[in-house]
């Protein structure tokens, strides 16, 4: 079944979400790039290199955890008023495969949107020769920091 | 209250641990480095730098898990078999305040520890002019693989 | 989009299912009923009572996390061999509403199967004059205990 | 090491938390008792009784699970202004062992009080006739909702 459809209160979300992500540090440095952005829906990429491994050389579990939490995150962003900022509160992973493939493909969704409390997840999968598997599954608790406030009110 | 006293099974835990430590690519990549070994312990650390921020120029959210992630996972290790692997099941992590300093240091901890589960904890402190604040904090699961299996029974 | 199709691999799993949710004191003493068992989902229900209120006179978080636990729980058990067992290793629960309503409704679903360990999910609902409302939604990991084995392994 | 020294905003938090508590249906349900409430702490325990039993005869995980993040929760209550309410925004708990005794018991402390979100832990003792065993632990997220505001603001 679908999930729920989401209305946008920011018109330019998609530009403020790719704007944000573009002032990320890690997410460049980790290679990941942001692959689609909706309402409610964020899926970022990676591509495997030796300085994302673990020590049998496959994607490593921090990556993996970096890259749902980002997704995930940014599909609760795509919700929120303009201006506003988000914060992980927490989230939890489970990390269900080997991550052994050529790319990470993490699709963040948004599971219930409040006003001050979103909470997500987020499907990690690993591509190995044309094939998807799931290889980690995340569930995320975002907090909403209206315009002009910068740190969490947590 | 001091935690449970662990008797590491492997005499030589220490060096099976930096040597694991040491194969990991996103480590070196994120400049994580190992800085103590106890049975049922390590502790990890890593300086700050523009390639490890969020878009407010702290440290990242994905550079907590991973470093918490590895400390954790690795205090678990110390207390397996000679030739055992260990595998992150799953964990979930609560980020308390942004990380905002010149230094993250982890902590792992084993809170029990079962032949194929071991269940831990790991603390998250962000260093700043010398005085160190509680970033974030984990709960994971690690799942033991004994010698000769080298990929997850899950 | 629709989830995994599952195998079971006991023929009996139906009545396997009911047989040992049968034997659960606590499901009985909460009022907690089993309607509907497909292989890898779960749906339980429980009606509203005083005795399993909040200080607000709503459906209490614990009554969430027992029924969504248990829905999650045994919608793994429908894909074990016949005689296993299943224990929960751990889970995460998001209370996403109150819970205030006539009835909850919990259905679990299985997200990856594998042999020692299942990861699960469970939404959990509260019907209010006909409309069903989230809650709560849970991310579980379940192992599985083999025929002959009455504990956990970890 | 002991854990961090809170001072309490609510001079009658010790008769603030057993007034909300007994108000909880399901807790005197269950048999849940309040055994000690200081600031950032709270215990609770229930004697075992059939009622309460998974299918091998144990304590149920959904009791562990009621209990833990009742006495989490509470402990966050302690350090409120007067007024306020709780809520519990999410936890994960992870059982460590069979709930095979004559008592449950489970201590809740404060790890991080915020303004808007407190995070705390509880540990879950089972005792059998007379030594006490980890059989749960759990990491939990709580809401603070000032005083006349009387349902979550997520």
């Amino acid at each position: 079944m679908p999930g729920p459809v989401f209305e946008p209160q920011n018109p330019d979300f998609e530009a403020a979400t790719r704007e944000s992500f573009a002032r990320q540090g890690l997410m460049s440095h980790l290679g990941i790039e942001i692959v689609e952005v909706q309402p409610g829906f964020v899926a970022l990429e990676v591509p495997f290199s030796e300085a994302l491994t673990q020590q049998h050389g496959h994607f490593h579990g921090g990556v993996m955890g970096a890259i749902g939490d980002s997704a995930a995150g940014y599909a609760a962003f795509t919700l929120t008023p303009p201006g506003s900022a988000v914060v992980s509160v927490e989230y939890k992973i489970n990390m269900t495969a080997p991550g052994d493939g050529e790319r990470l493909i993490a699709r963040g969704t948004v599971k219930r949107a409040g006003r001050t409390l979103i909470v997500t997840n987020a499907d990690v999968f690993v591509e190995k020769a044309g094939t998807q598997s799931l290889c980690a599954t995340i569930l995320q608790t975002i907090m909403v920091l209206p315009a002009n406030e910068t740190r969490p009110a947590g």
